[in-house]
């Protein structure tokens, strides 16, 4: 494996992240009675929500809480496009808000901002079965879109946990990973058009790209909001493929002695289940001890060993994806890269792999408190941070645990304790991000800087780089009004 | 199928395309002997051509011709930096150029635009064979980057007419398409990070985006250079995903009798041959019969259909893939969408089927004069075009032929006539790209604007979203030097 870039950029004297949320900005103005009575002037008083709104100003970890007074439900683009403007000139900020199942406080007011729900926009859907293509509104939530795809033989080209909330405009706007981007790609690979919403003082409706699969008659301005958090407009309708929908999906079980093993056959993968390859999943030895101890879920494998993988293929014809499997596993062993593995035989025996997997996140919340990570990392270095931190934080933590979507070089490092400790923290923060940085890899994989990551998201990064995203971002919302004290 | 958007906007009166390119803008400094020495001081005396440079300042096809002076050859990202900052603190206008292999003029001065020419930007390569990822230089040309990745069990993830000769960054600034968008997607799927030089007063070097897949720490800014056409800044470098390189490669020609039942097996072919499909095209009788004529290349079914699909599948396993296709092809006889289908059993076999798809472009041009055109439609429109044409153009056309990517709804619509014909050509414009428009389709759908298409490049554009461009550029480009005279 050749080594990539890694520019291993000099390690900086320690900096100071103290200041870790920007106190708020006085020149936004403050919500009052006046404007409520606008919006609901504009909106309709049902659109407008002043009580119970802390399910809209906290997120469902409970992390962040802002103290906005007011929740807005848009029914469609023009409502979106009056908040906006109204706001723009009046300098009100304001959050726009899809599922909330985000893990980083982004779509979570930090101050007063208002709330612009999007829970209201998810009317329009219509799907053109031949060429692939989906055109729904912002707020349809991901497994709607999915259900309503699978009876037309399609499905959306990615899958994430929070599937049952997440809606497609706020996967757009965080451009969303999970489990199968080793095999459709990101949702770059995905996009075609966006209506969005600037926030200037005429709450401009631009509609960008198109509802065709090859168009080059224009700058590709959507893909520009993949990733941008909500800080460069409200995205209320997408257009996008979608993929044919798997007839056969398997699954297999290995076990591995050496994290070296595991890239081999991430290789192996790549080139012999090749097209059918759609999820290559990691799993060490600490958070299998974990998901025993905490949810009483017991490994598939017989040997215990050091790395557990999971892999799966999706295809249209069930014979033919058993043997590429099974020739997989084969070839595994003849190499002597497992020590053990399992071919589900049945969709129970999948489920119960998969829940290994998918309970990971559930597992380590029952040892008190966890500090989650979601970092990339080049394969060379993906392990090594474990060990790394393991080292570093000695008996402070209760756990240090891995799981993550390996194929693609995403790592969920988790790390855990029994209660919140401070020491632990100054042991993990900064180095853990530094180090990712200086082994080139990113300290947001999936999950994007929003509030959490916002002490450490300049890290290397250059500032050119820091300036154009400023200018891009003065250029759509010139009055800064769109999700302030985040990302840019 | 449901109807997508075709937002059909209301037919303007006639508007006048009249003002073709716009006249040299006299703020632009002319190459004087002092910025020749200039050049020859920085980047050596072998970087700086002064003679014999047409085949820099003229296309291939011999449509275009500019009247540049000099053409200069920087050797790496810093000599693109010194001439760009050179070029902004004296407003000299710059046009980039790769392998200069498209087909609309977009790298070719309009005026005395000073040519950056990439040829000598190819040295660094590396490849990561575990992720699939591969970075390099800009200016490496497509096949040659291609065959180093043969030998390492991946594939460059598009293919095209021009890969002799077309570099990637040229394919990166033009979004290039090809045959194989149906199964890898456009170059937003693969595309990860690029270096890129601003055409500032400081010649900015860009580091954007990451050797990682998944990073969300900032604005995808990468990929507002993918069919940017350099405008707003010349790609240096370029880090991308790479695909495993498929072990089988099947193709069969199948007949049919209408356009209905093409659109029908293309959605077939999605279900039944799903992860394996790699290529869906099309090709009408009167190319076919242009081929025979032309070219005294026969078609390679026995009977004469009004319509030809060549489908071609890309897998691991020759067995399965066999399996599948002919599958398929019986599904499709059954069905009675096909009078006639072989399967290539032989790379002979595939060779001549493929032979006729590729050799269509030469064909037409042996008519005389050819018009050709690339734009995309949604399929219920794609091929009513042809018929609307036909009838529009009578006897003034030699010949009107159809070819071109159904599987990505991309026509390549051809009008020959013996020589250029001013009555056809006001016949054929502005109608055709109004018409495409009026349809819901893209008037370029993998060509580009360049200046062949720029007339018509603000048909179907909202003003929101072309100012947004001008602002887009202006922020990378403040002082309008690159590339200018084109689409924004």
């Amino acid at each position: 494996m050749l080594k990539l870039i890694p520019k291993i950029r000099p390690r900086r004297p320690t900096r100071s992240y103290a200041a870790v949320l920007a106190p708020r900005n006085e020149s936004y103005a403050k919500v009052m009675q006046s404007d409520l009575l606008a919006f609901e002037n504009f909106l309709g008083k049902d659109a407008v929500q002043k009580d119970d709104i802390t399910n809209h100003t906290t997120d469902w970890t409970g992390q962040f809480k802002g103290h906005g007074s007011v929740v807005l439900y848009p029914k469609n683009t023009e409502d979106v496009s009056a908040i906006l403007a109204y706001c723009s000139r009046n300098k009100i900020a304001v959050v726009p808000q899809g599922g909330n199942t985000g893990l980083v406080g982004g779509s979570i007011p930090v101050h007063d901002e208002v709330v612009l729900s999007m829970n209201k926009i998810n009317k329009q859907f219509t799907f053109d079965d031949t060429m692939g293509i989906l055109q729904c509104d912002a707020g349809f939530i991901l497994e709607d879109l999915d259900n309503k795809l699978s009876k037309l033989g399609y499905m959306m080209p990615f899958d994430l946990g929070a599937k049952g909330s997440c809606q497609i405009g706020g996967n757009i706007a965080t451009c969303a990973g999970g489990i199968r981007l080793i095999r459709y790609g990101s949702l770059h690979a995905h996009l075609l058009g966006l209506t969005v919403v600037l926030p200037d003082e005429q709450g401009s409706v631009l509609h960008l790209g198109s509802a065709i699969r090859k168009d080059n008659t224009s700058l590709h301005t959507p893909h520009l909001f993949l990733g941008s958090e909500g800080q460069l407009g409200v995205i209320t309708s997408v257009t996008m493929t979608a993929v044919p929908r798997p007839k056969s999906v398997q699954s297999a079980m290995l076990g591995v002695e050496s994290f070296k093993k595991c890239c081999e056959i991430l290789k192996m993968a790549k080139s012999s289940l090749s097209e059918v390859l759609s999820s290559f999943e990691f799993l060490d030895e600490a958070i299998m001890e974990c998901l025993k101890v905490n949810l009483d879920l017991h490994p598939v494998l017989n040997k215990s060993t050091p790395f557990s993988i999971l892999v799966e293929t999706s295809g249209s014809n069930e014979d033919h994806d058993m043997e590429k499997m099974s020739a997989f596993l084969e070839e595994c062993y003849s190499k002597q890269l497992i020590v053990d593995g399992v071919l589900a035989g049945s969709s129970a025996d999948a489920t119960k792999m998969w829940k290994l997997r998918e309970s990971a996140p559930l597992a380590v919340t029952r040892d008190g408190y966890v500090y989650k990570h979601d970092v990339s990392l080049p394969l060379e270095s993906y392990y090594e941070l474990t060990n790394v931190m393991k080292e570093r934080c000695g008996d402070l933590a209760k756990r240090v645990v891995t799981y993550g979507h390996l194929g693609d070089g995403n790592t969920h490092l988790n790390i855990t304790s029994a209660k919140k400790n401070e020491e632990l923290e100054n042991l993990m923060y900064p180095f853990l991000y530094e180090w990712v940085v200086a082994h080139g890899g990113s300290i947001s994989a999936e999950h994007g800087i929003g509030q959490l990551k916002l002490p450490y998201s300049t890290l290397g990064k250059e500032s050119e780089e820091r300036l154009l995203t400023k200018k891009l971002k003065n250029i759509f919302d010139p009055n800064a009004i769109l999700n302030p004290y985040k990302m840019i």
